[in-house]
C-alpha cells in the first residue's frame, strides 16, 4: 500500500495536501488537508475523506450533506506530499452552496472580488447542524 | 488590495495554498504555499511565485529554469485560504522534466503507481544548481 509523505505538520498532525477535481470537466472543485486514516479510508470506500484543521478531525466529506465524491482516479505529485483526486461530485462541493469552492474570481490587480458562479443549493437546508 | 487569509501555520510561517493550473486544459500542474510577499509578487509581476517550505523563503517560479507560468486569471476560495492560479506554463512545472508534477497515477487499491506522462525536458540541463 502507497503510503504518502505527510510532511505537513499542523498542529503536530502530519498532512498531505488534497485537491478534488471534476473528473469530466477538470474544474477544481476545493483543496484540504488529508491524513493517513482518510487516506485510507477514501482507498477503502472510493469516497474523499479529508482531516479537517478547524475541527482536529477525520471528515467524510457528504456525511452530512450527501454531497459525497466518488473517486475515479487518484494522482500523486512528484515528492507525493499532495494528492489529486478526479471525482464525481453529488450536489456541490462548497458549503456555501456553490459547485466548486473557488466561486470567487480576484481582478488582476487583486482591488476586488466578483462572484462567478450561482448557488445550486441553500446551505441552511443541507447543513441542519 | 485583497489578501488571502494567511491561515496555514508551518514552521511559524503564515501561508496560503496555491494551486496552478493549466490555463486551456484545466490540467492540475502543481500546489504550494503562498505568503503575502508571494501572493504581492503574483500580482504585480502577473508570474506566479510561492513560498517554500523546505528553503524558507520567496519562490519565483521559473527563476533558474524559466519555466516560468504567466498568470492569466486568479480564483480564491470560500474561506479564502486557498488560491487558484490559472496560468499559460512555459515548459515544464515540475522539476523532474514532467509538465504536470501529478504524472503518477496511483491505483484504486493504492498498491501501485504508474508514470503516465513522459519528460518533457532534462532537468539536469536545466537546473545547474
Amino acid at each position: 500500500m502507497i503510503k504518502p509523505n505527510f510532511r505537513h505538520e499542523i498542529n503536530g498532525k502530519q498532512l498531505a495536501i488534497c485537491i478534488a477535481q471534476d473528473y469530466k470537466t477538470g474544474q477544481v472543485l476545493m483543496v484540504a488537508y488529508i491524513d493517513e486514516e482518510a487516506f485510507n479510508k477514501t482507498i477503502e470506500t472510493h469516497k474523499a475523506h479529508y482531516y479537517s484543521t478547524s475541527r482536529n478531525k477525520i471528515w467524510f466529506k457528504g456525511e452530512e450533506s450527501g454531497h459525497v465524491q466518488n473517486v475515479k482516479e487518484i494522482l500523486i505529485d512528484c515528492d507525493e506530499d499532495a494528492i489529486l483526486l478526479k471525482v464525481e461530485q453529488n450536489g456541490g462541493a462548497c458549503h456555501t452552496g456553490h459547485y466548486s469552492c473557488f466561486y470567487k474570481q480576484v481582478s488582476s490587480d487583486a482591488s476586488e472580488i466578483t462572484e462567478i458562479d450561482d448557488t445550486l443549493f441553500n446551505p441552511d437546508e443541507v447543513y441542519t447542524h
